[in-house]
């Protein structure tokens, strides 16, 4: 009888890789600079408008021309270097793009440069000014950017944690229904690390373990405890059974999916409660009985995380009047309030170690020495 | 036939010398601490009253004694450096200058230690304690400063572009209007590109384009154009001819210079509407119908300029009472406030690039080609 | 006849030793990590209360309990290093230290690690988990703590300026009538040196100087001078007599204790109105007719340095309804606020020379120079 958890304590990584810059900025060439990052559902750009994404000192932008075909390119002009969008996100006014400083034109399909404004330019070789380019994968509606042009996507390795549940979803069929953002004061990897665990969750997340009864047991998964098998078979517990507390349908405040559901997996969400899906270091989904939530990190510096969250319905859910999206959105903004303000707490402490100390991670957080190993892995390569 | 502009386009310098600090630094201790740099106009300092300037990490201090005599020192006691005025600007209240922690005093007019407050001081010599000097130059009233004690002024090599037309003018007998500071969030080399350029003209400056008809072509003299000479000939096109729009005499919300002018050039100032003057990397100078702005760039750090611009005026001019100055003034910030806007926006794209990369230059952009020139010789110099 | 000034002016240290980054750097690891560093007074601290302190990197927890034991750790779990308090002081509110994160518990009194939340840990020897101690030493009341774990507590060599007048006091029993704090923008040294001469007191401090006359002649022991003795006898000059002005008791206001004194060492103060004892890097304390104020010095970085001071009283003048402890409080604080502001002005100078240069240390600046040899041994110490 298997289970997930380490079987005994381990050594985890150097304390000041949560706060050295050198590290850090190992982790953005090598990691941010070089990985498939999650930006975002591709609801979430409109026909004929544009959206850009900050990554360390890169800023790109993602453009979707009125037949919603999809382009990406670094956010800069050719010529000069001039920002070519300066808000975040907005509407394309006019059939090309055109650089706000000298009025060069580039094509919003392929980047290429159509005009300048210069005139004595008979040797000038317009091909060789396109927009640089971004390398982009859609896959189920899930918009991805990675900055190596050369990176191929593997949908066989993007998900570190994977669900074959999700196949049976039309994600790309989803509609955005909010998002939410928040600066954390933490490294990156810390909010990740208390994504990968639940020892903290019954003092953190009264109401959430309220709701996942195992969670008051601090187990993820009901497999993360040895005797997982003994403990499931006495079903008299619910605190060993995971899936959702007595009567609740999915994660909101009072429990309730007010009658809508996603039907592609409801059996499976009826056993199991919620289903999660993550790719490090940019994103982690959850699908939960009438909705799904994708949370994606982008590091601000050594000890500021960005968050921004999307919460997907399906149409239907979000045209059904009587449906009310406050009853999960704030709820989950409450949990992630919740972690927020710990890890916070958690990169106020590292300090106090240097690079030859380091924590130790118990049993339940093997998910942890997981993470740890990819970073390791990752940070060694040339 | 020749022209201004280049054969072809060339490529313009690496796009990390617009971000990168240790560029920088090789900026401040190669140009801004070996350069003659514009302070102000002498009339910008009343009879006992002093002035601060900041460049990089030095602070100096010019002050105008009550003969109106100038001295200029670094703004530190040499006792254990306290600084000696606090203010930017101000009056002089005693006859020496006396710091204002242990009272050591010094001549106004050549820095000396006059007295300390100590006793039993028979073995100090107090004349290898005189304030430090900063080598400066008055030049028809403009004083220039220089970090390096032993340089020279050089009338002939201090103005990269020059016009003949300033000899005619006592610069030294106008009086400083009107004083104003702006901040800019880019590279102080991306505001000077700015200044060196027309191709923006049409877009960025809307106003300016209207009363400087050339310039909606996008050309800043009418010999940028390789066939200028025809051009000019075609004197039906005001476009081609330079000059204010007809009807126009000096650079004004409403053209209009109110029955004022500069007499000593009012010829050149109306076939060619302006005259430029500049010298890198601190000052550029325009002569225009009824006054002269100065402006004054100092660079605060890599991605941040401080500009000041100076209104001089003929004293009949501002003491004529019909004459509103808000008239050119508000004129020139408008186009000073869209060039700063455009300005931070290029600077927001060339992190994009890495030091690998850069961009190019157009025809047109022939006198930033020389100022890189001048940036790369003086950067490479020991 | 011997004085303790210098027998002619010397140099300073070089002038870059106040806004270096790598000498600040050897400050804080061979200085302030290294030297017995003072805290607060043991009152400041009551049973069942903790109080953190943040020295550079480090953040540590003061301890008191039940039973008034003192215990001092790093404030980080052993986990993953969460902060365990968050708020700078406050009460225990349970039996155990409890990592706000994940429920790890340790014993207030040895920092042995009681119990986790994991299961599954056989092999877990919780003896490797203690929380990292710090070293402490309580010397008559005052709190000192060492952040080398060998370092012992050599009374002998602790102050650098120390009078034996302070055996007399039972400094343990006074009581703390009140805290103040302030944030200095200057280079931590600065400050010191401001404590240590008086060559500035008539201008900075009129207030004070008129309380203590001999401050007006800009010395701040009448054997500074090497005619003391002369001086001394001439009587009638109240001025080189040390001691405050006629007919007050005390640092305050209105020179007026109030009814109350020190009755131990009276007799000290009435011929020589105040005695300081100084610590380097971290403290002065000084003895005044009523009261006792200690100032602490923690550098936060190379241009800002945090006091904190402390007002002791013996429990008998807290106790009295009829003193007004604002009489002293208020009259510190300004003479605190004076020394900060030329602290500040004196930073704002100093960069204006550079690592080559240096200022010069008058004959009255004794103890600063004994002050730079402290810091140049420390510095140059493997």
């Amino acid at each position: 009888m298997s289970f997930n958890s380490l079987k005994k304590p381990v050594k985890s990584i150097p304390f000041d890789w949560y706060y050295s810059s050198s590290i850090y900025q190992k982790e953005i060439s090598k990691i941010f600079l070089n990985e498939w990052l999650y930006v975002c559902h591709i609801d979430s750009i409109k026909s004929s408008h544009f959206r850009t994404l900050q990554v360390d000192q890169k800023n790109i932008i993602l453009i979707k021309n009125k037949i919603n075909q999809l382009s990406v390119y670094y956010n800069s002009c050719i010529h000069r270097g001039s920002q070519l969008f300066e808000s975040s996100e907005g509407a394309i006014k006019t059939p090309t793009i055109i650089c706000p400083y000298h009025q060069w034109s580039y094509s919003i399909k392929d980047g290429s440069l159509l005009n300048t404004t210069s005139i004595n330019i008979q040797s000038f070789n317009k091909k060789k000014y396109s927009l640089k380019k971004v390398n982009f994968y859609i896959w189920k509606g899930l918009i991805f950017i990675n900055f190596d042009s050369k990176a191929k996507f593997k949908l066989n390795k993007i998900f570190q944690y994977n669900d074959s549940a999700i196949e049976k979803l039309n994600l790309d069929k989803f509609v955005v229904g909010h998002v939410w953002k928040k600066i954390v004061s933490c490294n990156w990897k810390i909010y990740w690390e208390n994504y990968s665990e639940c020892l903290h969750c019954p003092n953190i997340h009264p109401e959430l373990s309220e709701l996942v009864p195992l969670y008051q047991r601090r187990l993820v998964d009901i497999k993360d405890h040895p005797q997982w098998q003994i403990l499931k078979d006495q079903n008299l517990n619910e605190k060993y059974q995971g899936g959702l507390k007595k009567g609740s349908e999915t994660w909101s405040y009072d429990g309730s999916a007010q009658g809508c559901s996603i039907e592609a997996i409801k059996e499976d969400l009826l056993s199991r409660g919620q289903i999660y899906i993550s790719t490090w270091p940019s994103m982690f989904l959850g699908i939960y009985g009438d909705h799904i939530r994708i949370v994606r990190l982008v590091p601000l510096d050594e000890e500021h995380v960005e968050l921004t969250a999307e919460w997907l319905f399906e149409p239907s859910t979000l045209n059904d009047k009587k449906y009310n999206k406050k009853n999960v959105i704030d709820f989950a903004i409450l949990v992630m309030n919740q972690d927020a303000s710990i890890s916070e707490l958690n990169q106020k402490g590292v300090k106090n170690f240097n690079a030859k100390e380091e924590g130790v991670l118990m049993p339940e957080e093997y998910i942890i020495k997981d993470f740890h190993n990819y970073i390791k892995d990752k940070i060694k390569k040339k």
